[in-house]
């Protein structure tokens, strides 16, 4: 038989069992915290109507897609979990209760060039609130408050939330006289990437020297958040700025709040976060001491959700953890290593497969009791079953031999001590 | 602005918040059972080379594929999780430990024709154990016993097993001097669809009518499990035969003896399971009472996992649930309907935004006992509110209103009983 070399496509993450372990259970973490908040799962198809899809204009996005091939070329798989959120909530917008707080964690699909770090297929963990025509700004705090808990139970209690506000900026180029502030938004949206001269030549460029020199002393104010603030009280006086500064007030005051302190919040006017989608609140997410990797974690409010798909007036804030991308990250940093665990707790090992109906009544009792536990049931010479449940990562490793059932006992032997000790079966605790 | 109208492909299940959850809770049961039995989770991705997923030859399945539109033509969805696996091992080889335990849950994909409880997109809960070189027969018996407890967890503890062994069968047709079976056990797969009158004089046509009458015979003996295998002994005498009895009799004991009770066994030899690809164990399993739905979970012994891929010999053996099919007919059954539990647990309604700190500091307690809870935010009359934590299903609602608050208490409504009591906050029990 021809033997076909066994690969998957460029550009997945494919995992072994133990680190699929770490990642299914940071997965399971956050969809918990999630959860725990009262927010809905909901589970949509992975291929949608390229109508759906594109209900907005394709633009970059139209050119990563993954379509499915058929005479009618009108499906294609999902690039993001908003659209599918914005076609659920639209179709089934009489079925809900409003707001209505979902989460979805699923795969989605993007064509990108193949190199390091970047997915054709990954993971986003997303969540928002959406209300129906209005939905109060202190929800934007407490969507924080969920994902700092998510990403405290996954071990990493030092994140940074970087927070500004659309329309604090829109205020803020208006009251420069600046009409269009689109290419201004995305050249600050380059700042890391470029560095602030590079930014500010641009911005000299485009706005000339003045008004760039304002922009860059606005963005790039380095205070505590209580002085941003301050200083940001009356440095403009438009209705944008003024509405935009009055929110991000609340949602700075709501955050602290909430338990999200102080210094795990950063008041950053350069964060904009794309330029048509959000209009009030944008976030970024860093991990204290990683912040070279990037937000992990970003989202802000929308005026309105589903305006393509529903008359309905939908506004709603979200934010979305990159799974696979942080995974990957965490990995690359050696942050995953010690998180690998045991794939099983406890091991039974009959000598010999007569003594296979003892060592099951040894399982069920541990089963009756709850416990995790396996059996070994191949043939074999004591050193290799040993072997394997070792490289299984066993805790404990239940041994039954001649002795041990003549005895109605069984031997445990400790994997990580090496101790060794016998236990009456009906008696099986797991202490010395 | 133009509304397209917000829909899904056809032939997908998508389902609102309260069944959602059901579905959920079913998956993540299935899977901690797989866990506790030293199962590894695998996450393969969804897209596969075509070459792999036609190794075997593409026949029925290609038609059915959703293949990727690219120029190349290389790849598409997986169809089910099955040739992933086998790609996965042989891929991984080196890496794995054998034998090596898994368990996958996820969707796979076919292009079916629209019709009712048939699905495009659906989910698959695979596990296998798969050896190298060699895998005992016992491990049939073991995973028997761990779908058992996930369905036993999933509230079906009535379920029946149907077992039967292909090397018996093929045994035999052998000494009924039947050379080429295909045509033979194709028709006996038909039987529950076609009658057994049809099936017989099918036979008939193939066999003649004395080896149908002994082939009927032998298939619908309706005889106890120690009936049929005291039955079976010595009914025939090829080499087949007796060693696919002999591993029937050591399945059937070892199930038992794993907890498996006999009347949830059912030694069925008209079990026959496609054609080419399981050797020696089958298995069909039916809820009692619900037989007309068909197998809720099937599978069974294959002799090489991989052959395709790699010249390691990997014998095995699987089982798998049908998830979305199997919640499609639950809820067809009206089986769903009380599994639909509460979306939160507690729910904190301040009864106006001038509470909404006291409100966030009850949360912030009730979060540190780790309880699941919400809060509402937003503006409205008091009626409009309550309503809505009806509507979400709420156990509790604790109200926060200037009373309240001048005691330093919150008012706690059970949304069963409809009992209203007062506690202080510091003692934010929820009995009365």
């Amino acid at each position: 038989m021809e033997i076909i070399k066994p690969s998957t496509i460029a550009g997945v993450m494919e995992l072994l069992p133990d680190e699929q372990k770490v990642l299914d259970e940071m997965k399971t973490t956050i969809e918990e915290t999630f959860k725990d908040y009262g927010f809905s799962s909901i589970d949509t198809p992975v291929i949608e109507k390229n109508e759906v899809l594109f209900a907005k204009g394709g633009g970059e996005t139209e050119k990563q897609i993954f379509e499915i091939a058929s005479d009618s070329k009108d499906m294609s798989l999902r690039f993001d979990l908003t659209v599918p959120l914005a076609r659920y909530v639209s179709e089934h917008f009489s079925e809900l209760n409003f707001p209505f707080k979902r989460y979805q964690v699923g795969k989605v699909y993007r064509g990108e060039r193949n190199q390091k770090g970047r997915y054709k297929e990954f993971y986003q963990a997303d969540i928002d609130i959406i209300g129906h025509n209005e939905l109060s700004i202190y929800n934007d705090a407490l969507l924080a408050r969920v994902i700092f808990e998510a990403f405290k139970k996954i071990d990493f209690p030092n994140v940074t939330f970087h927070i500004n506000n659309r329309k604090l900026l829109n205020g803020f180029f208006k009251s420069l006289e600046i009409e269009d502030s689109t290419e201004v938004l995305r050249t600050i949206d380059k700042k890391d990437k470029i560095g602030l001269d590079k930014t500010k030549s641009l911005l000299n460029d485009i706005i000339g020297e003045e008004k760039s020199s304002k922009t860059i002393e606005f963005i790039n104010a380095d205070l505590s958040n209580s002085e941003t603030l301050e200083n940001l009280d009356g440095l403009a006086n438009t209705d944008s700025y003024n509405k935009g500064l009055e929110e991000l007030k609340t949602v700075y005051d709501y955050m602290v709040k909430f338990g999200v302190s102080d210094k795990n919040i950063k008041i950053d006017l350069s964060i904009t976060r794309g330029l048509d989608y959000y209009t009030s609140t944008v976030y970024e997410t860093f991990i204290d001491g990683y912040e070279s990797i990037g937000s992990v974690c970003s989202g802000g409010r929308y005026e309105n959700l589903a305006s393509n798909f529903t008359k309905q007036k939908l506004p709603g804030v979200g934010m979305s953890i990159g799974l696979t991308r942080l995974f990957y990250q965490l990995k690359e940093l050696g942050l995953i290593e010690d998180k690998k665990k045991s794939e099983v707790d406890i091991f039974i090992l009959p000598m010999d497969s007569k003594f296979n109906f003892y060592a099951i009544d040894v399982l069920k009792r541990l089963k009756e009791e709850g416990k995790q536990a396996d059996i070994y049931l191949e043939k074999g010479k004591f050193k290799k079953k040993l072997n394997y449940a070792d490289k299984i990562n066993a805790n404990y490793v239940v041994i039954i031999g001649e002795d041990e059932v003549s005895k109605n006992e069984v031997s445990i032997k400790n994997m990580e001590t090496g101790e060794q000790f016998n236990k009456s079966i009906d008696n099986l605790d797991f202490g010395n």
